[in-house]
């Protein structure tokens, strides 16, 4: 008898429709490494043929970065129940400095792997964790500062130029490939990504590739300001609501949507239980905030918190393998009488535990305090420091003030000692700031914290749209990423209301990836204008079905268009609902065109040849077409 | 036997419930200027007083700027058939420069007065249009330029002030009022707004106030860079969709979410009855293109466009009160084939239908080379220029080219040339722009235009995201705006799409008040940060009901909040939805605060003093405090 839950297995059925389609006309691809066993996922899409005047135009395909794992590839088999393959396996077994533990080494890992009453939740097929041997250090950072380049290094190097070598070497490409000069602040983002230059971005700090050795399924990816601007989702269950398939279901809607990475923010039962179920079938790099399930342990009484509590909570995580942990060591009791005065206090769950500990004790937070021990335990699984913000502001009034900016020098003081350790680390920055204002956070945090790289929540720009608290966001998102921000944690229709359905999470990740893109285009990122050039001529040529096939959500675009045309003749034809078939700007710009290059001249030169009479010809051969159509 | 359509009679009964409910807590309230006739409407949201363990505190009423007319006034009769009351009709009659006409003068006009057939169309109460006596100008800039105040200034200074002299009195307000020093861009905002300011502003033609004085119905409101950032929004039927009584609810539900002004684009049968409708029950200004209703008068062939039949659509459309004509004069003969190389060639409608007629007839754009005769119609009616854009950017790859900006050069030439004749004018501007181009558009405009106010689309930051582009487009407004823009044009979600439905209008207006809003809060502009600051301390107070009615749209926060935690008694818990009872950042803040706050000490003070033990007391009557909810 099974002891899976049966909702599960349901669901392994059931998980092929809704949330793992493959997009139309795209297919997954896999481009090969420096070795044969790197293989990295893309998304290929075809596009239709131009067929004008002059001939009909082949258009080539684009290929697009893909954060969905293997569930929208239609040859993976997907078992929730086994987990995803374990990919990285034998590139961290070849690195051997690492050993298989015969169990978890954490009280409480061992506590519930031993519980006979969660053997119904439990997921089955859970690996003995894996630690670096004693005195040994397997973080990404350390290999990139002895001058290894790993095969991790190797992927997102494949990842991050998403074939753009091959485009530049393809004639079909060469119109695609025009792109505007960036704007990036100081960003040096080179032509190529290569591997070296990967390892090098490592090993300065300036970029990190959270990837925990006990997560092999992980597709590596990488966060930095000389990398494309990722995005980060958030799922969790709270006291309120929703139990652990709904979990793992919202991770694949997020991965299919665009999520780069994953949180997972659950406060409820069995967080150790509904976390392992995510990890093992996350193509994804998953974060956590272990001081929320450490606070669990204590029955949510801050003030009983203690270390051994905590670093019994890190190891629990890092031996289930999660890849970077979100640690408030910057609420130093100093700073909390700086929130006062502010009109929302402290907002961060994490922050306002830390520094109710603070107060309880007087004393200084734990976690600053044994900030190198933590450190001792990252290095030892290659678990990432997301660096929180405790401090930061709830609302616009409190942007930017002292305490925020107070803990973010802390912030900078812990990087250089994780540094020390060559633990990887990212900064957690706000919150709510006016859009004027935004850039100074950047500005400040890429001088404190040496070109760590910077995550951020939004900004919201302003406090007074709930419910629209995704393009609130998303405004101070874009703007953000394109100062310098490596990834933008996301926020949906239902911040500040309630917890976000599947659409919320939808609607919130494709405002991030506008944002992430958005700043990829004005950072000027090799490449990145490919898709729009390649939509945009598609939507020019009234090639329908490829301008939403290009598009960051396809079928929402199709189903949008069919709300008012629904019928499948209008896909091809040259107008749309907007202007109607005999008053379409397109239609006329594209008969300018194909006028002019039937007569085998430029249309300058035609004007300048002042061609009167064709170029009345035209016009009444051009009106006869739209009365056609 | 009435000849009005049976679904409008059967509309003004439905008007009252989903497009003109009062919004929650809400008043109407009528400030008055300096004299009673100018009675400025806004709308004053009330609030609930905070229980603190301090006591009651009151929490003053906070009034936010109101564009949606008599539609939410309970007290007013609405009368779809009858229109609205003609509010400026005495100030217009008061100046003794217009003459009532015996009907229209354009033929069009007349030809449609008198056609029987359309009785079933037609609006009963028909005024006799309003014309400048020979010789005189009756626009406001010209009112200006002599120094006169008119009642039209006094109203929109009191509608931007929006109560803030009076909340600087009352120390109510005092915190509420604490706001971020802005980042305005060579924008130069007074402390507060008064006549002589907005009259000034106009004389310089730094800003405009669009007043036709055919449209009496109007509440004048004002687009400059020195004031509120204005959104527009646009409606109009097409030959596929839609007829009369559908667009006018859509005029009264743009005005309800915050429409500042509405453009009407139909190009289907009856436009000129439709704008009759929507004219004379539009609270807010009323702009149109007119070469789109000039173009069906020749079955849609641009080539048969003739200045005559263009100069009558004028004057029949200024005698039905249009307040802004969009004129795509700058659409030159030498800029058409800069386009031929652009990925999306002409995209605006009107400016292809100008590029075929120039091309077809190998001449001068007829509305360059008539010019000054329509400057002499703008003035005899107080209509001002739009100056369209019809080389904009329909994609990022053909952001900021040479034809683009070598239209904005004419359009400044023609800026000149209007404001000879005392006529305002404010400039159309992209489109689709990457982000870090955004800003050279604003400086250009600038420039070239001589401060004339800016009038922008959007701009979408990316073209791969059709079913989104309010976002793509809002992130650009929001960043345009705070540059320098005075009025943002709105985008749906179904922009290249199809024809936006009414919740698709919702959703683009409240994302473009969110990129206004932003917009100001980064200029600095004057109180606009009370909004914000009241909303936040609502939430942060746990007053949910406040929380909603203070947002933009209390509606669907509600509703939001509602699918998680429908119960009634939720409203009132200190507590959310996303945390849980016993896991609330905001409630331990609180308690924090109101620890010190008991202690009648600052909670500097308590650490300075090192009092631990109170400090676990504290902790433990918190902890306490939590179960109880």
């Amino acid at each position: 008898m099974s002891a899976i839950p049966q909702d599960f297995i349901d669901r392994t059925a059931r998980l092929s429709e809704e949330i793992t389609r493959p997009f139309p006309n795209s297919r997954k691809i896999f481009v090969e490494g420096a070795s044969p066993d790197i293989r990295v996922p893309m998304r290929e899409v075809s596009q239709a043929p131009t067929h004008a005047s002059t001939g009909v135009e082949d258009n080539p395909p684009i290929t697009v970065y893909d954060t969905s794992g293997p569930y929208t590839d239609p040859q993976a088999e997907i078992d929730l129940l086994k987990g995803l393959p374990a990919l990285r396996e034998a590139w961290i077994e070849a690195r051997q400095d690492t050993e298989r533990l015969d169990g978890p080494t954490s009280e409480f890992g061992r506590a519930r792997a031993a519980d006979p009453e969660l053997a119904a939740l439990r997921f089955e097929h859970i690996r003995a964790p894996r630690r670096a041997r004693p005195g040994l250090n397997v973080t990404q950072m350390h290999y990139a500062r002895r001058g290894v380049i790993t095969p991790e290094m190797v992927f997102v190097a494949v990842r991050e130029n998403c074939r753009l070598q091959e485009m530049r070497a393809d004639p079909r490409y060469a119109k695609l490939l025009r792109q505007h000069p960036g704007q990036p602040f100081g960003a040096c983002i080179p032509d190529e990504i290569t591997p070296e230059f990967v390892r090098d971005e490592v090993a300065a700090g300036r970029a990190i590739i959270p990837s925990n050795i006990n997560h092999p399924e992980l597709e590596p990816m990488i966060i930095g300001r000389n990398f494309r601007v990722k995005i980060n989702t958030n799922i969790g269950n709270s006291a309120v609501t929703s139990g652990i398939a709904e979990e793992v279901e919202k991770l694949v809607w997020s991965c299919r949507w665009g999520g780069d990475t994953l949180m997972d923010l659950s406060t409820g039962k069995n967080i150790h239980e509904t976390r392992e179920w995510i990890l093992r079938n996350s193509p994804v790099p998953i974060g956590t905030v272990p001081i929320y399930q450490t606070l669990e342990k204590v029955n949510g009484k801050p003030e009983e918190l203690t270390w051994d509590l905590f670093r019994d909570t890190l190891i629990e995580q890092a031996e289930q393998g999660v890849d970077y942990f979100t640690i408030h060591a910057g609420v130093r009791l100093p700073y909390v009488p700086l929130t006062a005065d502010r009109v929302t206090g402290i907002v961060s769950r994490g922050g306002s535990i830390m520094a109710k500990w603070c107060l309880a004790h007087h004393r200084e937070n734990f976690l600053y305090t044994h900030f190198e021990e933590i450190c001792e335990i990252m290095k030892a699984y290659d678990v990432a420091f997301s660096l929180g913000d405790g401090l930061r502001p709830g609302c616009v009034a409190d942007a930017n003030d002292a305490a925020q900016f107070g803990e973010l020098e802390t912030l900078g003081e812990l990087t250089k000692i994780a540094w020390e350790h060559d633990v990887q680390v990212m900064i957690e920055g706000p919150g709510h700031i006016p859009l004027h204002m935004v850039k100074e956070n950047v500005d400040k945090e890429l001088e404190e914290c040496f070109e760590a790289p910077f995550y951020t929540l939004g900004p919201l720009v302003t406090d007074i749209a709930p419910a629209y608290d995704h393009i609130t966001s998303g405004i101070g998102a874009a703007n953000i990423g394109w100062y310098g921000t490596a990834m933008l944690c996301y926020v949906t229709p239902k911040e500040h209301l309630g917890l976000p359905n599947k659409q919320d999470v939808r609607d919130g990740i494709i405002t991030y990836r506008i944002a992430a893109h958005a700043a990829d285009l004005a950072k000027g990122f090799p490449g990145a204008q490919v898709r729009d050039n390649a939509l945009s001529k598609a939507r020019f040529e009234f090639r329908w079905e490829d301008q939403f096939n290009l598009s960051l959500d396809p079928e929402r675009a199709r189903e949008f268009h069919d709300e008012t045309l629904p019928k499948e003749a209008h896909k091809v034809a040259h107008f749309c609902s907007m202007c109607g078939p005999n008053f379409c700007s397109m239609k006329i710009t594209q008969d300018v065109r194909d006028y002019a290059a039937k007569q085998g001249i430029s249309e300058q030169e035609a004007l300048e040849k002042g061609m009167q009479e064709k170029a009345v010809e035209f016009v009444e051969k051009g009106a006869e077409i739209y009365r056609e159509v």
